[in-house]
């Protein structure tokens, strides 16, 4: 199995990179600017962009996370094989549908179908991360102690997030309020541990 | 004829990579997101998606695979001349009508004429295909016995996969649905045989 | 602190340069032709294009001028850290925001909130290319005697740029003709101060 | 001056080969899949795609010889300057105008000012190209004597290709079907002077 692990890791990194960097630039697309006439204000236009624009702002911070993960994660690895090829794309298949969601939630705010499919594809992004991670250090990564307990607190982190969007996704029903809430507090998980991002970088 | 094989892939390979990542990404632009007001169930506005989501799926698949097959491709090649260049550029361009056909199939899936086109376009990414692998390995590759096995497999699946989209194509005058049972197992064959893969990127 | 600082500069660099491509690309896609039939001419038509196509011509400008002082502020920097990663996401957010003031200012030329909106943005850009110039200076460049003139000149000329958009965000509530002088202006600036730039590129 | 000639050009060439990309790309989305239902045969619809696909297909063509043309010339060259980046900026403005030209000359076949513009567009890409080549030629390269014919045979290609887009401009106000023979045959010129070529990509 060892043997078909020599595939060079640039193109799958370049692949990707472009992949995130059209999701995140192409969202902004849906930010249709309204059209106005002279110089009469147009409050009300303008604030219907509201959730459009927070629903936008929300998924380019959780996109830049990934990416700076992604980065990350491939930055320990040396070797690529066919398996990981699918594991990032099954990744890069759920990140995909993040500008569909985001314009869903942005333009049906009060709809709990909105709120229960963002919070379902936001889950299974951070599903198909662990499985990547997962593989990536069991076949690929020769990890050192430090290494060890920062693969698990990530690990941790990321089951952490699975959950609340999980939660946020059933909560929609009751009240897609609860579900916002959730929303805008899962992305400031990933900005609290800061102890364990001096560990990981520096293992390198 | 040797002569000028010395221009450096780098660059064909960020090129195709940026494409095929457009394509890919850009195809869930056409998964409009309902316009859903207030607490009533609507789903039929959310099930009228279903078949542009599902062809949204099948084509992100067979992109998914035609780029880990490119990837493998150029992977066993060091060398590019201008023809390669040309062979590339004409797989791009049947690639690049993939997002049309997906949501053309996607929003008349009962028009037998979709169904031709979609067959028709992925027959002929599979011709330029074979076209590509052949050119490459007869005039900048050299074989090695393990490869030159795997190289066959390679061009007999093609094969299979261009006869399955032309029948496919055809059926859709007959009937849709058995066109649309071809496009469902077709791209099931690339994941089969197991074993030539094995071989094919441990001869690398 | 320093221990951290050992991330490649490969993937920070194609990732931007990905997502500056696509938002100076897909801009044109706001440019809609009109739809004109037989011989007769339409000038009106094509003359409504005029402040879109003005707008267009600016922000491919200024989005020129961003890209190659991001190619030069990186080509003097080795190393990455996380700390650089965010600074970079953040100057890409505000840059993402270009194409949705482009097409805002373009159909809505007289609008006082539209040029308000313009000038907020590119004034939040000028800050955050600031703010990643001096956190790149501080933390991981040696500068030589040279090279601070140069740093210096640029930071005073971000200043005069953050300052002029600022100063044409507020006039647009008295005259948006006003603002749009200062818009057209603002990118000569760049164009400006000659031997500075040799300078610069002279001191890698 | 040669002092500060020591850009890396692996930027220039990954933002050109981002932004040619997703120009070459994205250009399939103005390619609109009518909506069909049922069994009827609907020719007229798909024939009315017959003129925005066949300038999707030229369009296609052209960018594919600029990017080979860009591909072939940068690899020439090792050093990039600050002039070199703006010229290929300019470069890159007329191209990124393709689609519009490609939409609008597909939408309204018949309006003379469509055919004028694609003409006046594509005449400027092949002035900017010149100027890009004898930029690098006189700065930056030392030609063999073998590249000096090749390159005197490109800079003469393309001033023939700049005269023909000229004449088909200024045509397109006596007879669009004119301009129309003249954007056909142009690109054919481009494959032509297979001995040119030969010559060109050994002499690297």
């Amino acid at each position: 199995m060892k043997s078909h692990t020599s595939l060079p890791k640039s193109r799958i990194e370049a692949f990707s990179d472009g992949v995130i960097a059209i999701l995140i630039t192409i969202m902004v697309f849906d930010l249709k600017a309204p059209i106005l006439v002279g110089d009469i204000p147009v409050y009300s236009e303008i604030l219907a962009l509201l959730p459009k624009f927070l629903s936008y702002f929300i998924s380019f911070i959780l996109l830049s996370v990934m990416w700076v993960n992604h980065h990350q994660l491939f930055n320990l690895t040396g070797h690529i094989d066919l398996k990981i090829l699918w594991l990032n794309m099954h990744l890069l298949f759920w990140m995909s549908l993040v500008p569909f969601i985001t314009n869903f939630i942005g333009s049906s705010p009060f709809a709990w179908q909105a709120s229960m499919i963002y919070g379902i594809v936001f889950c299974m992004i951070a599903a198909a991360f662990t499985c990547l991670r997962l593989y990536l250090v069991r076949h690929t990564l020769l990890l050192k102690e430090t290494q060890k307990l920062e693969h698990r607190s990530r690990i941790y982190l990321n089951q952490v997030v699975m959950g609340s969007y999980a939660v946020a996704s059933a909560l929609s029903l009751v009240s897609v309020y609860c579900s916002w809430v959730i929303f805008f507090l899962t992305p400031v998980l990933y900005f609290i541990p800061q102890k364990v991002k001096i560990n990981f970088t520096s293992s390198i």
